[in-house]
């Protein structure tokens, strides 16, 4: 297009080099298929014997100093994060800027960048994904030590697994923008004339993006947001919580020294911090340089943003009730173990851990036999058990606690469920002793029996680590109101465990229509609310859990808008 | 998909038999070549002796009844059409259903029809086409007697042109829907684990498509919002313009019979009618079960929508100021022409009319020579004269003004010129004699030339056939306005005549960046403002006028969304 700069030869280069990683994931778009440019796993036969000590040692550099970040309108340096795993104060200081400043460099940004070719801002992308694998175990200290996370957690979920996120944003973005065809030669005829015309359709971004990421997973919806605006042309500015800042630093320095050093505008990527006491994400969603907003956080501030944002495109990512329900299973055991490890995962501060669980009050059928409700519950008692009392499995699994605001939550549930009619705890929540981290905020799952009295404590999202075991009329019951909830409250993942088809089969229209992603009789080595990128949907955008899947064609189609001039042919 | 009824052998066929239109069209919209499976051409030759007179039978056939739909809810019967071209009502009558009966049998025809096989969707949206296209000397009939619009525009412009844009938007649904993958087995090792899931990738529409059409051109947008509804699973409920309802009423019509006929919930497609006293849309814009809001019309009432609208997708289409830029020529007779016939069609009642014409104040050059404002203001103005001074060329142009409120702005705006300092009103707007028509509300352009000074005239949409010339500097501060327009007050379409190809170089930047599809140098046998489907991108979705694009993926990939299950495989 006569409009985009053509790419030099290492812009070229660069391109060729990132284009296999690239094919691969379009590919993997299209199949579902497992497939990753990077490997999860930290062992040092993969990655060499020194990266885990570099990684810490960089990390731990960084404590007690400023992060210098070269971008324009820098009005202050502040920083509070505390360390669930020290509880103490990391001491790193943020350049904050004028938020003026950001959209105007962001702006001032936007014409070269949006002429440059859309392969070489995908394969820029790329290679800022690939350097950030580079520094991965440098990564996974930072969101260990702003989240709480366990190390091997935020080695792959906040790392590998958080960047084939963003490559799948890619792939579709590179979809979405193969499909405009840049150039043609239009011919018809009118009356006794030919006319012939030469057409130039150019793509060009919305504006400015906001990534506003969450505390608790700091880089995995970033990461697609970042990408697909990057690569359609939009500059990004990074608003990360304020107390975890370091992962999203950490990736903004990365970005702009990628970009400079490939020649384009480092402002093209730029840090929002702010601070609890003086939020300053409105500021950026009030501008009208700001055209798209993506969000990750609190359903509380998401459902208020998607009431009130209009005249942008607005993603968010928020949470809900995930639920299961049990209406028999094949091996009791082995169910209560699959529920119980995925609800201690990160001691169920992720948006997919499940929190209600549905259970016929007469109990199953479990494998040949029957398992009463309250044998039901026990199962999943001693499952958590198993984890919460071996400490060494415990810091693998559930890591620690972000912030004090879940034990808060835990601690209200426990009076209430004391209070409560009906409702019996089987598992109170206590910190376990973290083998490393002496002082770790720690927590394991709170359990309760409840029924239908509870519903106002069960039906919430409680963002800390609890599991309500509801006991139902039954299992028809149970698929009704965890539907009603996913529909009502919103959901990110359910869960359902049965060994009769006909249930299963007359069950999934009502997840279908509540738009809730389901999981079928999981178990096993993998996590039950594993999403994983290039196959699993995450988020579908039908209730009140969030709007924006990662990813789909919807999740990049609008980020861009296609402006055409037409002229006589030659 | 498990979830999805297999088409029996009739469906297959249907599907087998527009599958070459559908694949034809995928391809065109890659291409962007001419195509079109109609013809444009009112041609006996093409179409048969007998249809003209059928269809005008039919039409007048329809004239003092009430117009028969089976749908739910119906509380009366209201109809307030009035001809532009006879002055007399329609006297036809249509069914007033409440809205809550129209939204309960939308939503109640969802289950079926999201489990209908996509490519049954798209077929049943062609068969549909192709049954209007067979009625569409009918169909210009009425759009002729409720919009105004020429026989032979009314036959094209609301027949195959507008079909064609739905079809296009039918192969972009086509395409989004493919690229969803309906299932996999995902394979994956986790540590010692092979773990092996079946995934089943379901799309689930929205919800329900309110289409909201606009008085002057009621099919050519209705077409693809409905046809993009239907096809990603969404019933629709049309909402005619109260003083337009005869085409879309004969397009409800068409759609029911043809769902009906193959087995399907004829109230997957309903009518909303109602009057100018009490308007109906926001009844149906607030009410949750409306997932998807398309609107025509008023930039006024787009711009409330896109300020209040939230929690649903909104796609809209208004106006804007459409500029015209002269820098040089070289005819200045041809370019006159150019745009005077333009402005002269459908009397300036469309999107895409020219209306502020910028010339630089010491004149432009033209051809070897030069031409004074003054000399391209009066070929302007004879060209104008030379459609409007012949009844027979102005009937087959100009056609008739829909509504008093166009003939009451060019009033108001000739008494304002008058008042104006630095404006002079070059030809008036007169009634033009038509020959068929005797009692037809007609009006040519009213032309003036204006400065600076006048800008709160010709910075705004004025809805009727006007064309400002406005002097400026020099064509450089020319474009700086024409894009600070199209930035400030939306366009549809710019226009820009420049032999220097330096200019027409450093120009376009400004127009991409304002979001200005722009048309340069055209002039001949084609409209200068015609758009053509399949080819010409339709709204940029970048400026006030609109932030709906005809059509392109992000048009359609958002009107479903993907709910995903996933289980041990086998």
């Amino acid at each position: 297009m006569a409009t985009q700069a053509a790419p030099d030869d290492r812009l070229a280069a660069l391109v060729a080099r990132h284009r296999p990683t690239l094919d691969a994931a379009i590919e993997a778009v299209s199949t579902r298929a497992a497939w990753s440019p990077y490997s999860d796993s930290p062992s040092t036969k993969i990655h060499g014997a020194e990266k885990p000590a570099a990684g810490k040692a960089a990390f731990e550099a960084r404590l007690g100093t400023r992060f210098e970040i070269d971008q324009p309108g820098i009005a202050d340096w502040v920083g509070a994060e505390v360390s669930p795993y020290t509880r103490t104060p990391l001491g790193i200081t943020y350049p904050q800027s004028d938020p003026a400043a950001l959209i105007a460099a962001a702006t001032a940004a936007i014409p070269a960048w949006r002429k440059t070719d859309w392969e070489v801002r995908v394969a820029l992308c790329l290679e800022i994904a690939a350097r950030l694998y580079a520094r991965n175990f440098e990564m996974a200290q930072a969101v260990m030590h702003v989240a709480g996370q366990s190390y091997v957690q935020a080695f792959a979920g906040s790392g590998p697994n958080a960047l084939d996120r963003g490559v799948e944003a890619l792939a579709y973005a590179a979809k979405a923008m193969a499909d405009v065809t840049p150039h043609t030669v239009w011919r018809r005829r009118f009356g006794a004339d030919d006319v012939a015309l030469d057409k130039t359709y150019a793509m060009v971004p919305r504006g400015v993006g906001l990534v506003i990421c969450c505390a608790s997973f700091p880089t995995w919806n970033a990461y697609p947001a970042m990408f697909a605006d990057l690569a359609t042309g939009n500059p990004v500015i990074v608003k990360p919580h304020p107390i975890a800042v370091l992962p999203m630093a950490i990736v903004v320095e990365e970005a702009r020294a990628t970009l400079a050093e490939h020649g384009f505008d480092p402002n093209l990527v730029t840090l929002a911090v702010d601070t609890v006491e003086a939020p300053v994400a409105q500021r950026f969603i009030d501008d009208p340089a700001i055209g798209i907003v993506d969000f990750t956080g609190s359903p509380r501030y998401g459902q208020q943003l998607e009431r009130t944002v209009t005249g942008k495109l607005l993603f968010t990512e928020t949470a809900g009730v995930n639920s299961v329900v049990i209406e028999s299973v094949a091996d009791l055991a082995q169910t209560a173990t699959a529920i119980a490890r995925s609800t201690s995962l990160f001691s169920a501060q992720m948006c997919t851990s499940p929190q209600t669980i549905f259970v016929p009050r007469d109990g199953i059928r479990a494998g040949e036999g029957h398992a009463s409700f309250d044998e039901v519950a026990t199962a999943i008692v001693s499952a958590v058990d198993a984890v919460a009392n071996d400490p060494a499995v415990a810091a693998g699994i559930m890591g620690a606690i972000q912030g004090q605001v879940s034990i808060d939550v835990i601690d209200r549930l426990r009076d209430a469920l004391g209070a409560q009619d009906g409702a019996a705890v089987l598992r109170d929540a206590a910190p376990y002793p973290h083998p490393e981290y002496p002082d770790a905020r720690t927590l394991t799952p709170l359990i309760a029996t409840v029924d239908g009295r509870a519903r106002h404590l069960y039906a919430e999202e409680q963002f800390g680590p609890v599991l309500f075991i509801v006991a139902v009329d039954d299992a028809d019951a149970a698929v009704a109101e965890a539907t009603e909830l996913a529909a009502t409250r919103g959901t990110i993942s359910t869960y359902l465990y049965s060994t009769d088809e006909g249930f299963i089969a007359r069950s999934t229209d009502a997840y279908e229509e509540a738009g809730a992603n389901l999981s079928i009789n999981l178990h096993g080595a993998m996590w039950i609310n594993f999403a994983a990128a290039y196959s699993d949907y995450h988020v579908t955008g039908l209730n009140p859990a969030g709007n924006a899947c990662l990813a789909d064609l919807a999740f990049v189609a609008s980020r861009f808008r296609i402006v055409q001039r037409r002229r006589p042919a030659a």
